[in-house]
């Protein structure tokens, strides 16, 4: 963030939701000079900065960071949210329940939103995130995925001619010879289509060959089924670049794709790289 | 097959389950000189060839080559068998009950085989290959986990420092947040390194950033829990050049990556790739 305030200010007008005291430990941390004309919205808080551990006071003052950023949001004070990875069991150590920061829109802010992560050459919209794979097959259910596909057209009205949906099973099933799924993921698609009166949805798409070259040229942004059907070939691809988006009712937000990563935290590393910060902004603007 | 045959035999010396006339037909149909000096080993049938058509006499035939070939490589007649696609519809309507060529030598042959798909960068073994994903989080068992990854090794010996073993839910489980199957496998992959003797498993590694590059730097051999975790990432990355390798006891057998592609076959269409054959021959010559 602070590397990156002086290329991010020629893109848009950023206000960072942390205070100044905060901000100059991290500075003296990092042996950065603070970047001259930060707008800061500043979070209440402050905590000792203990670099790639585990802590929860830092797990507040980030949940803390974000709800500000949040409210600044609805309140129209800011067009966009853009932000950088949280801890999640930083979070659960200081007591806040939520897995990530697309659940708190969805449950503290009731905003609809689907999570969907990519870059410039690819989007992975999610059917199903953050839950076991056993609980998977069981929410494929085809008015469940009707509902789905019907919102997330609506959210991307008009920008992809056609949205691949992936199927569920080993090659989609092989019509039915390895599990049953993949047959009510058919008959959501056709149904969903047939409701828009145009054929948005196509599949379900074999889940091994959805992303392979050939396949990335006919579609821009795809549906998975569940998290690392859609992510594990995305971040394979493109991991530097990957942003993360909430499509939102209420709230615009995106993010970088990646995590903490605790074990280059504070340390200038080779491996550091904010392609993905930047990214996030930049589609934040373009949206 | 036909086209490749001069480039396979400057790597070794082939021999073709096929009958004479069978391959004039397939050349009068392609407009293709038949190569001088193939050496076959005639495949008892004939049936008239109806390019990308679903067909039960098609479905035999390469069934029955299939079979010879393994005999011949049983009876030490060959070294190795290289395989070319197969349609499972076909084999279906042809009564032929098994899902792929890695079933038969399990199941006909009572070869133990591990099913392993990859390029030169990197190989992808499948714990589980095609079952429904309800029944892969059933598989997932600390016992024959441990079964499986002696077997691997055994099989690669020597040949990886350090192979990444996958977990099974997103984030690997977050700790037991999400599913306790990844608690199974990191003590299925802690007791196998123990009764190794050496850190020959690491994991269970994140599924969705498995595959990035940095990760790519370390690994080169992946264990996917199943089919799509470990081959969408893959056929992403170098869906061309992927070949699948049966790891047997008694059979050595790879084959091209890909499937019979209907909808280009007898086309001679641009997008006809021959680097999954010759890289399935290299693969063998060089075991």
């Amino acid at each position: 963030m602070l590397k990156s305030h002086e290329t991010i200010a020629k893109l848009c007008r950023p206000i960072y939701c942390i205070n100044d005291i905060m901000l100059n430990k991290a500075c003296r941390l990092l042996d950065i000079q603070k970047p001259a004309n930060m707008k800061l919205y500043e979070t209440v808080g402050q905590f000792d900065i203990d670099p790639g551990v585990i802590d929860r006071s830092a797990g507040r003052y980030s949940y803390d960071s974000f709800v500000d950023a949040v409210r600044l949001n609805i309140q129209g004070k800011v067009d966009a949210v853009a932000t950088l990875p949280i801890n999640k069991q930083s979070w659960s150590k200081a007591g806040i329940e939520y897995v990530g920061h697309t659940q708190v829109l969805r449950e503290k802010f009731g905003d609809n939103s689907i999570m969907m992560m990519g870059c410039v050459d690819m989007f992975v919209a999610l059917y199903t995130d953050h839950i076991p794979i056993k609980d998977v097959p069981k929410s494929i259910k085809k008015d469940l995925i009707k509902n789905f596909l019907c919102q997330l057209s609506q959210k991307v009205d008009g920008k992809y001619d056609s949205i691949a949906v992936l199927g569920l099973n080993p090659h989609s099933g092989d019509g039915g010879a390895i599990g049953s799924e993949d047959i009510v993921i058919s008959h959501a698609i056709e149904e969903t289509n047939r409701q828009l009166g145009r054929e948005v949805f196509a599949g379900p798409v074999v889940p091994d060959v959805a992303f392979i070259y050939h396949s990335r040229q006919n579609y821009k942004l795809f549906v998975a089924m569940y998290h690392d059907q859609g992510l594990a070939p995305l971040k394979a691809l493109c991991f530097d670049e990957v942003i993360n988006i909430s499509l939102g009712d209420k709230i615009s937000r995106a993010s970088v794709g990646h995590g903490t990563a605790y074990d280059i935290a504070y340390k200038n590393s080779d491996r550091l790289s904010n392609t993905s910060y930047i990214n996030s902004i930049k589609y934040l603007v373009d949206s």
